[in-house]
Order: structure tokens, then C-alpha cells, then sequence
């Protein structure tokens, strides 16, 4: 692993670092792909949003990206992770008045995945933690990450690729790392982010996607039950680009993905 | 700041430590008070507990005891922070089958507070951020905190001294950084919390204070409007001891708090 802590290599952090006492930062995970950080920009821009709703001073844009660049220089592929927390702690709690950010930069070997997780798709596992509610986190890619964390230990078969999360009531919200769709009637389903989840890039460039082909993307509340009458059901996230469902436990089962296919192809363009 | 790492003198951490990367921990904070740390035994039970909550491997007693004597040696007071995180990450949010976890056990200053908030009592601030319903993480103890820093940046007034957190069903919780009684007709109530909320150490000792004593004390879901009918109200960390509430908002004052300073001269000898 490769890693600049405020621009400089450097592989440790204080304890006093308030990303470790609280979880107090957030972070995005981004793909290097032949020697290229893809959407940069739209991850800066999400990394920009979550600091503010944490109220936490987002570096400047360029800084990071000088950083980026010498992150990754010499190297053709990997994954990347910014993590940006609000430097060390004052007194408990309570955010000092002008924190001074720590930021976090790292690049590691790219996991390879079964090329049938692309092609035929990946069994998802219905995860019995549910997430909680807090819209005031709601869509931020905090450190924050116990929920997560638990819904990863519920199984061990490597047959199985994500875990499906819902909330309390039902509804679906996301996978453990990733973000769902839903096809039907020639129509892209996704789930409100309003109260849980994490809201990633590649769920806002399929929404944008989506809006360009003039195909109607529905962000609403989505019941499990509502979930198995998809004609298609696929993830995304920056690192897997978009794996189809092929089954979700015993209750969903899809062989056939051609919308999937579609956009799997449009959001591996890494010039899109 | 005095600093031991896995048992050695070091005041950092790795960046791929699970506790900076997903809040996957848990802690305690002790008080060090005439060269004696208070309720080591009580305290270490709770991170057990709250470990195995994570299905994280707490580290012995004694192992711990040996590196909290060597920590506090020759210092006589003080505040000790015990964090054990799932160390580590391996591939993502999947914990390892055999995590090495990480011992973080720090010293630091005894803060000082106005004797006024142990004797008058404290003025206490409603949150308006609500607890998140999580009863798998609920009463762990847990590097999850972002919610308490979201609550804790709501006031600047130096005369309010602690935060008072509900749920999105206006139960009260707890405060920012206490457990929380009402008295009612010669009864002890403490909030129910086993949809959120964190079950400190005092708060333990007080509910078998109660029963040594053949106090009634009811764990219960209390709504706000039945809290303001209390008698007396207090909050008890193992830092601060017990503070009685004078106030809270404009909705709630109390000058007389007898049940409260009883509690206060017992929570406070070392010896029980």
C-alpha cells in the first residue's frame, strides 16, 4: 500500500485523530485505471457535499489532486481511497472551532472478480441487520461504517458476491458496498437515500445517464417485495463498475440482463 | 498525552486500522483519581460485552490491567481512554476470521468543571438531531460517533453543559456524553436503550445502588413531556460523577435536588 497522509508518504495517524475516536470524516473510493484517477471530479464534488453536512472544511480541489498525482505516479491501476477526517481532537465531542483536516490518500492492488460476477451476475444475500434512519447522515460516505462492518460478517460463502441492505420497514436501500437499480417496464428504479445509504458516483452518473437517454429513472421507495418484480436488478459501485443480479436468495432469479449490459458498457467508458 | 499501543509507548496508528476506516471498535473512559483506576473490573466487563456485541475478541483482564498500571504509573489523576478496535483491515468491510486486534490506552488531564454543575446543577440544551434506532449496535459503547460530535456542535453557550438526545419518537436517550435519571413520587427511571443509545458504567452502578437500597428503579421508554414532570433529573458519566439538571430549555427547572446529592457523595466514593 501506497499512502500520503497530508501530502506526505507516511502510513500511520495520531490516536487523537478524531477519524479514529468518532469516525468523524468521510470518504470515497475511486478506481485507477490506466494510469488515470477516474471521475475525479464528480468524487471530489460528493467529497465537497458530505464535508458540509458534516461541516467539515473540504481541502481545495487541486490540492487533492496534486496529491492524486503523486499518489499514483508510475502506476497503471489500482484502488484509491481519500479519506478526509477532522484532525485531532480538543476536548471530547465537541468540533473545534477551525479544525485542521487530516487527509488520507491510498492506493492498493486492484481485486480481480470472477468474470461470471459481469456476465451471468452475482447471488446477493438478504442481510438480516437493517439500517437505521439518521437523514442527517443520510447519503454521506462517513467512517461511520459498524453497520456495514456486520451486514459483511453474515456470510461466508464465497457463492456470494454483495449483501442486500433494507431499512426497518421493508424498503430496500443499498448493497453493502454498492448501490442498487431496478429495471422494469423499460423504466430504472433506485432507492431514496433520504434516511440511510451511502449515495455513490456511479448511482448519480446512471441517474444522469438515464436522464440524457431520455429513460425515466425513478428515485422512490422500494420494497423488498416490490424488488422481485424487477426484470432486472443490478449494482454499481467505482471499484466493480456494475455486476447484474442473478439471483437474491431464494426469492429473485434473472438470467437475462440486457439494460444492465447497456450500461455496464457506458459506465466502464472511463471517458464518460 | 501519555500513549500505549498494543502494550508499547507510541501515539500513532495505522491508516489501515479498522478502527480509523469504519469506527469498528469499542472504548471506555475511566477515571484515574488518586493514583487508583475506578471500576477497572465494572469497566472491563462492558468492553467485554461490547466486544463480543462485534464479535470482536476482547483482550484479557489482566493483559489489560498489567498496561493500565503501566500507563498511570506515578500519575494520580487523570482521564484513561481504553479503545480496542478489530485492528487490521484485510479486504474491505469483511472482517478477518482471526483479527489481531488493536489496544489504544491513553492518559490525559482531569478536566475541571464549575462546582456549580455539581451543586446548583447544569442547564441542558435539547438536541435536534434525533438517535438513529440501531438495536444491533444499541448500548455498545462503540467508535460509531458521529451523531454525539452532529449533537455536540449544536451549542456554544459555555452556561449549557451537556446536550439532551432523544429518538425520532421523542423518547429521551441519554445526553451527549452521560446517562440520564428522573425521580418521580420517591422512583428512579432511566431510559430504555435498546434501540440506541450507549449503557455506561454509572449508569450500571446506579440501577444496583437502586436494588442494594430498595429503590424502584424503572427502565422504561420516557417521553420528553414525561421528563419534565420529573422531580429532579441527573446525569451520571464516569468522568463527571453525577451532575444534577437545573435546567433544560425553558421547559424544565429544578433548584432542589436531595435524591441527586445522596447519589452524588455515593457515586463518588471510590469504594463502592
Amino acid at each position: 500500500m501506497n499512502t500520503l497522509i497530508n501530502g506526505a508518504p507516511c502510513d500511520t495517524i495520531s490516536v487523537n485523530d478524531r477519524g479514529l475516536l468518532y469516525g468523524d470524516g468521510v470518504f470515497r473510493t475511486l478506481l485507477l485505471k490506466n494510469g488515470k484517477v477516474l471521475q475525479w471530479h464528480r468524487h471530489y464534488q460528493r467529497l465537497f457535499k458530505d464535508c458540509t453536512t458534516l461541516k467539515l472544511t473540504c481541502p481545495p480541489e487541486s490540492l487533492l489532486h496534486t496529491e492524486l498525482e503523486n499518489l499514483v505516479a508510475g502506476s497503471q491501476q489500482g484502488v484509491i481511497k481519500v479519506i478526509i477526517t477532522r484532525g485531532l481532537s480538543q476536548r471530547g465531542y465537541v468540533p473545534s472551532h477551525n479544525p485542521v483536516t487530516t487527509r488520507i490518500l491510498s492506493l492498493t492492488d486492484l481485486p480481480s472478480y470472477p468474470p461470471s460476477n459481469y456476465d451471468l451476475g452475482v447471488n446477493v444475500h438478504i442481510c438480516q441487520i437493517r439500517l437505521g434512519s439518521q437523514p442527517r447522515l443520510a447519503g454521506v460516505k462517513h467512517l461511520n461504517r459498524l453497520e456495514n462492518v456486520l451486514a459483511s460478517a453474515e456470510w461466508s460463502d464465497p457463492a456470494i458476491a454483495e449483501g442486500l441492505l433494507l431499512d426497518e420497514l421493508d424498503n430496500v436501500i443499498e448493497g453493502v458496498r454498492s448501490n442498487i437499480f431496478m429495471v422494469k417496464d423499460g423504466e430504472l428504479l433506485t432507492p431514496d437515500l433520504s434516511r440511510c445509504g451511502v449515495s455513490g458516483v456511479q448511482r448519480e452518473r446512471l441517474i444522469e445517464w438515464a436522464a440524457q437517454q431520455g429513460v425515466n429513472c425513478k428515485i422512490k421507495d422500494i420494497q423488498l417485495a416490490e424488488l422481485f418484480e424487477a426484470d432486472e436488478i443490478f449494482l454499481v459501485n467505482s471499484v466493480i463498475g456494475l455486476w447484474p443480479v442473478h439471483k437474491i436468495g431464494e426469492q429473485y432469479s434473472c438470467d437475462n440482463h440486457p439494460v444492465a449490459k447497456v450500461i455496464q458498457d457506458w459506465l466502464l467508458n472511463e471517458n464518460n
